[in-house]
């Protein structure tokens, strides 16, 4: 399908307009878009406007969305082609304290030359902005080369992304009909650590709950009470170490329903990364994997589920001491989720456990947060493999499937919302500290990213 | 020994003293000496300035001693006598915040009327100046009697007591010669709850630890981390829970080594108190006592020790849900000691549990709070019994020898320093609000407990 000839244009296409990308890619840097901050609303408005104006020039059809919070922006373009695809970026950036920790002023962006190569230095130069850039200058060359748009295309560009995404869903469930393609492609992860090009092919669900244990209607004298009031504190404890038995698995019952082994395209896709545990925890100041005994490390950071301690509080903890025998504690768990594990019924059994913990004169309160099913793509479509392809073909090494510990929301809304799959793909890099003062972005990323795009789009058109 | 014609006059003479000697108490009360507010340091000075004054004029030789804190009042009487008594009590109260939830100003006191009798109501009037008095009373009614004080007495007051008695050890071990006597007189307890008289026998000891786990150096993304790296929370929470077994009982090797069963003497006692621990934890919004099974309530709550958690904090704890594996947790330990239990053999067995669930990449670290055995009484001394009469005989209801799950640090100096056991009687009831807005003594505790010092200074002098 590919047409080599022309894939070779555009390829070129890109390499000569990369200093003009990478000024436009400051132009849009230069907007600080921070959404959490009612503060910048205006400006998360302006880079809204910004993207609109790029995406018209290029001949989509362009338009900024009003939400009740910050505005959406859809490009369409109809183009036919094999297969209709919705492509997803975020404008919006994190907040950029601790100021001072910053090399030079968060928005106003520059190359950097840097012992790995130049760089991109700015708030939002990898998360998402330069990100997102990759695949619009992808788009570029697409239309410069062939004088139309691959394809029919929707753009979806959310403003909300860094402060939870709260329109997200219902602008979905909205626009539902109009935005439904056969493929959702989300350009907001990484490379794998060494560097090699990846699609991420799973995610973890979360489940997130609070609990709140509540004894004496006061605190009490540890000396007067002592032996005799329950423990709120104790009750906790209790309840949260029997969440694991001693080989490292979660003791709720039916806790791995739904849990899945990896497939064998994975296993060894999975086994080539030659993860190596020992380094990665060195990073924090750690040195062995903990979790399932007869897991490799891999599987336990991401096919496998968790359950873990977020936070803690309860008595007396500050300086000195009190002998105090405390009215309340408190804890925040969660459970990472991974095949088809059910939500609502890792967090039945979690309460019901912890019930089981609590005597008849003490009382346990739940407070539900988060609760998102994991999202594991179903890699037999085609355009897994050929964007797999397409990537080892731009980077000269295997591209690899991978998979990611933590959530992606959005690609769980497109699943449910949209019933459609998401191929994430992205080329930030773990170095690219993201929502830490002096955030980059390779320019090697933004370059081969965008020539990436360029394979990607010639392989599903 | 006591001369019963003489008894009658004294107890008279208490009596027809009764306003004098509350008007007396009502100046006492009057000087706001407040130990831990350095403002009201010359109020606390006042104070001693004021007690070494009354008893001067009953024929002490009386001292204001200075120390690196507030002062001790010191009188001693050589009247000779069968044996010389150490008499302890302290002159300074509590703070009074909050101010507001106090029905009159704290240091003007008045004697209310109430449906259980007249109180008096002030700072101070229960913990201890009220308290105090009803022995310096005694003395006064004796001297009226006799013309001179009974056999050779010390008495001893601190102004340090609300605020950790850091000068007193020092004192003690300063002046020891001189203080040393063959019984320590403390008046600083109550009387049973249900008002019957009641010496105080055994106090538990107590042991303060700190343990504090640190594992990756920073706090880490669950989503990320999540399944590889330790979360010390859960080691924590792993290493409190496994500090109790099913049945209530302490599982750290050694724990119970020195802990002994009950005299059948005292057995009797406490059972004759008709403890309703239903009804006691009632009153604190509980019902069931938790505790080693097969234990009875009273053994849970004065002669079986304890391990309790005072306080526990880590990771995120704030409002709403942050999936942080975090970097520390800590917690704050408690055990309640009995019998001959050795406060450095217990922290040593608590420490030494803690490594156990601790991985080699995690590190633990202690922080030692104050560790004090228990103190158990010589009731074989027959100042007890004789004081047991006295009380009996005054309060026309059998006096018990009761325990305390709390811990007097006084007693275990006075054994440690001194090497006397102590006859803890005092008449305070567990609605007097001592620490409390509104604190008050009836008047009932302040005329029979001098009347009951009379008697018990009749029998033992």
């Amino acid at each position: 399908m590919a047409d080599h000839a022309r894939l070779g244009d555009m390829l070129t296409q890109v390499d000569q307009g990369l200093e003009d990308a990478l000024a436009r890619l400051m132009d849009f840097l230069r907007i600080p878009s921070i959404s959490t901050d009612p503060a910048h609303a205006g400006d998360v408005r302006a880079a809204a406007e910004w993207l609109r104006a790029e995406l018209a020039a290029l001949g989509f059809e362009a338009e900024v969305h009003d939400t009740p919070g910050h505005p959406m922006v859809v490009a369409r373009s109809a183009a036919g082609g094999a297969r209709p695809l919705l492509f997803y970026g975020h404008y919006d950036v994190q907040p950029v304290d601790p100021l001072d920790l910053w090399n030079r002023p968060p928005f106003e962006p520059a190359i950097e030359e840097t012992p790995r190569g130049p760089v991109i230095r700015a708030r939002g130069a990898s998360d998402d902005k330069g990100q997102l850039m990759t695949f619009v200058e992808a788009f570029r060359a697409w239309k410069a080369v062939h004088g139309s748009l691959p394809t029919d295309l929707v753009l979806l560009f959310e403003g909300e992304e860094e402060s939870g995404s709260p329109s997200l869903r219902p602008f979905l469930q909205q626009h539902a009909e109009s935005l439904r393609a056969s493929l959702a492609i989300i350009c907001d992860t990484g490379r794998y650590a060494d560097g090699r090009p990846a699609i991420t092919t799973q995610l973890r669900g979360l489940v997130g709950q609070e609990v709140v244990i509540d004894a004496a209607d006061r605190d009490l004298h540890s000396g007067s009470f002592g032996g005799l009031a329950a423990n709120p504190i104790m009750i906790l404890a209790q309840a949260l170490a029997g969440l694991k038995d001693d080989t490292g698995r979660v003791t709720l019952p039916g806790f791995y329903d739904g849990v899945e082994d990896l497939p064998p395209e994975l296993a060894r896709d999975w086994e080539a990364l030659n993860f190596d545990a020992s380094e990665f925890l060195s990073r924090v100041g750690l040195s062995t994997p903990i979790g399932e005994k007869g897991r490799t490390a891999l599987e336990m950071a991401w096919n496998r589920p968790t359950a873990e301690i977020n936070g803690i509080a309860g008595g007396y903890a500050g300086d000195g001491f009190k002998t105090v025998l405390p009215a309340q504690a408190r804890a925040k768990v969660s459970f990472r989720l991974t095949g088809k594990q059910d939500p609502q019924a890792v967090r039945q059994a979690f309460q019901d456990h912890v019930r089981r913990f609590v005597p008849a004169d003490c009382n346990v309160t739940f407070y539900d947060h988060g609760a998102s099913s994991a999202s594991v793509m179903d890699i037999s479509d085609p355009a897994f493999a050929m964007a797999k392809d397409a990537l080892t073909e731009e980077w000269g090494q295997d591209a690899a499937f991978i998979g990611a510990g933590g959530s992606i929301p959005i690609a769980g809304d497109f699943r449910d919302i949209l019933g459609m799959d998401s191929l994430l793909v992205g080329f930030a890099r773990d170095d690219d500290r993201i929502h830490s003062p002096n955030e980059k972005y390779d320019v090697e990323s933004f370059a081969r990213g965008a020539r990436s795009w360029t394979r990607i789009l010639a392989a599903l058109r």
